[in-house]
């Protein structure tokens, strides 16, 4: 999954390779990353951010090619359901009945390429997040935790680049999920803000009414990076959208930090992109 | 012990906070980072790279203050002897008999802070490793896989500097331990290079001779960290040595990757220092 990604990456932006890769996915240790790059003999970084990954990596790729250290860059950011829920919680098997307030893994890799070269879509600015104590235990429900990452590093992009959330013409989180996202809109009312021109990716990427199964929608790393790359990439490229935000949020627990009855540290990175 | 290597390091570079985090750790989902970061309201990539981690996180946060995106960025690395082995091996208290060509995940935490003042100690350049395929499922011989990946970088490095190994006052590779650094001296006495001025910090972190229970030597994340952050910047700021270079080398596999038969997948990360 992750190598068919990178290789149509690498095909629509008709390279053979690149100078560097940057991704990571939810498996320990992010094997399936370590074990999909193997085909690709590329300079490799490898991150873990949970569902922050696709903004992560992206951000990391894009310092890189903007300081000139590499030419282009691709980034990627995979996750797969059958693997999170075995990993997290049980192997599908058992049948395990989920929280309504869960949340479906997105199966799927997501990759872009960055480069020097003139594109239609540019890195305008981003803002790495810092890990949040959102005192929040409930793993059935990590919109929720989420949601207080997403408000901290957005508030905190807007007062840095002295914008309002009506400059954008959309601002899109990863995962928080219908409830967190919710939350979302609330914590920025509080502060006198409506959030107009808001979605998020994992409420659009299912049809959460039709799909009763997918309970409060999606989630995973590959949420965001197929929404944005795939979706509203095109949006922009059709002249739709122009300055967008993509928040990238994640849950940075483990099965172990949480049977230890540790909080759920969570954190959000942020781009922002623009069509020229 | 992350939080008190992040605290050590902003009072010996007289900082009270930097611009940006970058580290990780052997935990799965890098928890114990995630956890300790969760006490610094800083910027933070989190990153994975098994034992090359040191080398992946100093990279990463180099090229951010390199970039100008950031005054000073903070880089760590950490492992735990009992967690590694609960999480890879066996809890223990189990008392797992270990094989002879074993390492001993060193317990510890290691951090440095890069900035764009004048310092003793200047980052010349890095060479990013590419995940190597070593054909290797030992888990009980891990130097030996690792060595194939620090001799890619190694020579990797060489070419694109132009530089031969007599250049530099010392080679030090990561956590490749006895067994390992003695292959990667075959590797290339076969391209007919005699690697002098060369050690391995699983060699130098313990006395192996005396500690017999450290079976092959020291490894994990904090292996060369505490090493080279710690003894050899201390013999390089009294004049003993000039230009070195720092290889992290790391194993890239899971428990759960392992357990399906998935071959061993290696990387090194190499950074050039010199006394300035």
């Amino acid at each position: 999954m992750i190598k068919q990604a990178i290789k149509l990456a690498l095909q629509k932006a008709k390279l053979n390779d690149v100078d560097l890769i940057v991704g990571g996915d939810l498996t320990n240790q992010i094997a399936s990353s370590n074990e999909a790059l193997k085909d690709f003999m590329v300079s490799f970084l490898g991150v873990y951010g949970a569902c922050s990954t696709s903004m992560l990596s992206l951000i990391i790729a894009s310092c890189f090619v903007n300081s000139s250290m590499c030419k282009n860059a691709l980034s990627f950011a995979s996750s797969n359901y059958g693997s999170a829920e075995r990993q997290f919680r049980y192997p599908l098997e058992y049948g395990v009945k989920k929280k309504q307030t869960a949340t479906t893994t997105v199966t799927g890799a997501g990759a872009v390429v960055i480069s020097t070269k003139n594109s239609k879509i540019q890195i305008i600015s981003a803002t790495i997040g810092r890990v949040i104590n959102a005192d929040w235990d409930n793993v059935n429900d990590m919109g929720s935790a989420m949601s207080y990452a997403a408000f901290d590093t957005i508030i905190n992009h807007l007062k840095n680049t002295h914008t309002t959330p009506e400059f954008y013409d959309l601002i899109l989180t990863g995962d928080l999920s219908e409830v967190g996202s919710n939350i979302l809109k609330d914590l920025f009312l509080q502060e006198g803000i409506e959030l107009k021109n808001y979605q998020d990716a994992g409420n659009i990427i299912f049809d959460n009414k039709k799909q009763k199964d997918v309970y409060c929608g999606g989630s995973g790393c590959a949420c965001l990076a197929l929404t944005s790359y795939g979706y509203i990439f095109d949006q922009m490229v059709k002249k739709k959208l122009k300055d967008i935000l993509l928040i990238g949020t994640g849950c940075l627990h483990s099965k172990i930090s949480t049977s230890q009855k540790e909080k759920i540290p969570v954190i959000a990175h942020l781009v922002h992109l623009r069509r020229v």
